[in-house]
């Protein structure tokens, strides 16, 4: 691991690095925030995992999370969204597919399966690195995401229980497989057979019987995805029919983009600390 | 003045805006946030002034300044740096001088003076324009900036004490008169008679005699710039010799960059709010 960039932030040091990662076959960045710890303490980690067209420096120029982890003692990780690179397949003029929509899955299809392994990559690979280089305490993990990133944390949160101790998300895709962001990118990465699709979409994964302790979401009423792509109706009744504690929270007026998240993000951070410093 | 957009963010609505200047001659552009009011209230303003090279871009993004202004009920413009356009002269290739580099003075030479005119629109033009279209009391203006954006805010606010009731400054370039980024633009905006000069220079518009209820100055130990460019010992210096009630405080390992500005805003933003509200 290398470090591209580190700099003095809200009393801790909010840092960008880069490594060959093997999942993925490529140089991958993300950043990292610590805040002020005594030496030798291991803190908790929340992972946050972005958007379609985004990097690790959307959330990291615009999240305004340092002061709520600073305040809480929480370190936060933002990955990259795909594999990125020359030699890395693309599909061009498609901000919802290939670069920058790697959709938190492992393509099975070619040319996307050598490289498309964004699950394998953020729920093993960094998590490993991040880990050794930074002091996380690996027992107290929490995973949160916005819209794509959003689908992210919930679906690899649900399928983790044991390793995620908390899961939240801002405007999640919900049901991918129901709407065409997700039929898109699953249908090329993925393939036609649906049943591939499943472990890939968090209201599937209830209605096959995930069941987390708790659940935070943010919605903008005003978010220009709301009715086409997201499908928060859908998770709010698969939640109530699963006795799933599930806090939806519809915020008035408010859009799809980071002038929504930071507004919410203190409050994630804050939520996420109660469960995992608890 | 015409909106470029508007989000609900922070409770309050975020908003960029651009109207056709007479004090420069060009569409200026800008940012605005009004934090949740009730019907009616005139609220304070404080204005941000921005770096070499930023836009009201930059601070939008990343000076996290929107939950402090939400919580204290504070109004926040944050201007251009320069005109801008295919008719406004430019020094190619120079990130210290012409576009992104106006240094809030009104150029006298040429080809400068007839867009250069950053003071004039700022505390003329702009003003009035944010007074007839948001809820502001202008008898209630604060000024801030970083570093050109400092002198900015500090030779403004000193000249104008009727007018900004309080300033503030992170990393400001206390005597551009005697430093390179200073001389540079002062010299070819300003003609080479320095007494033109002064005026535009913190540190000596103290010693001609100005004396600001109090300034508020963070400085980054780490900051690059601090050496050649910032001079703030010599604001220190000439503080204490005329009795000016000022706290400057060096923040141990921060370097100039927003990291830096963005942890320190909500406590610049409450020092604005308590003499601009008490």
């Amino acid at each position: 691991m290398e470090t591209v960039s580190e700099a003095r932030s809200h009393g801790g040091v909010q840092g960008v690095y880069r490594h060959a990662s093997e999942a993925t076959g490529t140089e991958m960045r993300f950043s990292v925030f610590v805040p002020p710890h005594e030496d030798g303490a291991k803190l908790p980690v929340l992972w946050y995992l972005s958007g379609l067209t985004c990097t690790h420096e959307n959330v990291t120029d615009k999240g305004e999370y340092r002061a709520a982890c600073a305040k809480h003692g929480i370190i936060f990780v933002a990955p990259d969204t795909s594999p990125r690179g020359d030699d890395v397949p693309d599909a061009e003029d498609e901000y919802d597919f290939g670069t920058g929509a790697g959709f938190y899955l492992d393509a099975t299809e070619e040319p996307w399966a050598e490289h498309y392994n964004m699950r394998d990559y953020v729920t093993s690979e960094l998590c490993e690195l991040v880990g050794e280089e930074f002091p996380v305490d690996l027992d107290r993990q929490g995973i949160t995401g916005h819209s794509m990133g959003g689908h992210g944390a919930l679906t690899i949160g649900l399928r983790n229980p044991g390793r995620y101790r908390s899961i939240s998300a801002f405007a999640p895709i919900c049901a991918p497989s129901r709407v065409p962001w997700g039929q898109k990118a699953f249908s090329r990465y993925l393939g036609e057979d649906r049943a591939a699709w499943e472990e890939y979409d968090a209201v599937a994964l209830i209605e096959s019987g995930a069941r987390p302790a708790q659940l935070l979401i943010d919605q903008g009423t005003a978010d220009q995805f709301l009715e086409e792509q997201l499908s928060t109706a859908l998770l709010r009744d698969v939640c109530e029919d699963a006795g799933i504690n599930a806090a939806i929270r519809m915020q008035e007026g408010y859009d799809h983009s980071y002038h929504f998240i930071s507004t919410f993000m203190a409050d994630h951070i804050g939520w996420h600390a109660k469960r995992l410093k608890g």
